[in-house]
């Protein structure tokens, strides 16, 4: 039997196994080899057949535990020599996910690619937590920006964000809260409404509210940690417990 | 045997039915009433129960066929007199949905409310032509932004965008595309690549890829309608199909 090679990135969502789509479920039970990431919830392993090659290439944060040149070569051996690869993602492929160069390196073989959408932590933690990123009269658009580029700056488009109206979310930007919360300030948005949420979806979850002038001081006394995502914007007032922080504000 | 009402708002996808999560299935599974959109793919009712009234409250384009204090009575309604109710809405629920006014007025009533995520079109149907919305070194940001304000104007973000290095992706604004156009050209982003995703993840789904200088004759030329999204950035010269409409630029 001749061995037809492919790889299709999915996306798992964004932690909890539930939040995978259907089309990604059918991807995992059809693979010969998985390869996934620590953000993967590992439950959704289980829809592998039983002879499916299951292969941990983890990266949390800065930590690498195989390179992206490392995994691209996985890709690339295990789909000439096992055939269907599924390389399964946490969150969307295609939302820093760096799955575009896989594509890019796997194609360079005239292997075949498909791509299975995720939902994105960047919606679907908000989502869950019934905050809303664009609401008629508040937001009309919302913009997703990453807080680890390669060379560990902060992304220069955070600075016309802080600008604009959308609402903004970060993704693997904790560890730069501080930075992005001195761009606000300058821009004296002191009282604008900012979220973050670690572990989201997940049995663990922690949302901290708060404010631009309050989040450091909240963040530390709630002892958030990464994984985590920050949204900043007027609709971050739309969350539930938000009028209790905001009553604590106004009594400082 | 007491009521207990709830509603919950469920994404449905972009639109091929397999792109719905697996916690959205099992919210329909449960649901005693299902009021859906027009862009909500009609195969996902059949996981209903058999006796889960279902009501179409379509909207598409600015053709409002039920209005949305309509839309919001009815969740009350059907929450307080059957139970539980599944919200299902085309995308995610609160990507222009409008789905943040639907809990905030059912709450009113202080109705249990809950949302399940669903995978937006800006990122769905980008994903599957293997398109990604960002690239490191390419884009480090996406910003989705509405097409359709209440007033019928443009978003004033749009101008905002075509400033940033943002990959911008336009909902529900295929029907201003000349005056998106025209924003880019005044910047000189004659060569910009762009992109035109009509009917996305569905068997009938078009792609038209161009420039900003071209893609109005382009549009034309193949016949483009609504849904549509649009794409626009440099991470659209990744698609596969983008090095043809290259080589035709150059040989005019």
């Amino acid at each position: 039997m001749s061995i037809k090679a492919k790889v299709t990135l999915v996306g798992a969502g964004p932690g909890d196994p539930d939040l995978i789509s259907l089309k990604g479920i059918k991807a995992i039970e059809k693979a010969d080899v998985i390869l996934y990431d620590a953000l993967v919830n590992e439950e959704l392993l289980d829809y592998a057949q039983a002879e499916c090659i299951k292969i941990y290439v983890g990266k949390r944060a800065e930590q690498l535990s195989t390179s992206q040149d490392e995994i691209n070569r996985l890709l690339v051996d295990y789909a000439l020599n096992y055939g269907h690869v599924v390389r399964l993602k946490g969150g969307d492929p295609f939302v820093f996910g760096r799955g575009g160069e896989e594509i890019d390196y796997v194609q360079q073989y005239g292997i075949e690619t498909a791509v299975v959408p995720g939902i994105s932590s960047a919606i679907g933690l908000t989502g869950l937590q019934q905050l809303p990123l664009t609401y008629r009269g508040i937001s009309e658009s919302f913009w997703v920006i990453t807080g680890s580029k390669s060379d560990g700056s902060l992304s220069t488009d955070l600075y016309l964000a802080a600008e604009s109206k959308a609402t903004v979310v970060v993704l693997m930007g904790y560890g730069k809260l501080a930075e992005i919360v001195e761009i606000y300030r300058q821009r004296n948005l002191h009282n604008l409404p900012i979220a973050l949420i670690q572990n989201g979806s997940l049995p663990n979850e922690k949302v901290v509210l708060g404010t631009i002038d309050n989040i450091l001081d909240e963040s530390t006394e709630k002892r958030v940690g990464v994984p985590a995502i920050i949204v900043i914007g007027e609709v971050v007032a739309k969350h539930r417990s938000f009028q209790h922080i905001k009553e604590k504000a106004l009594a400082l």
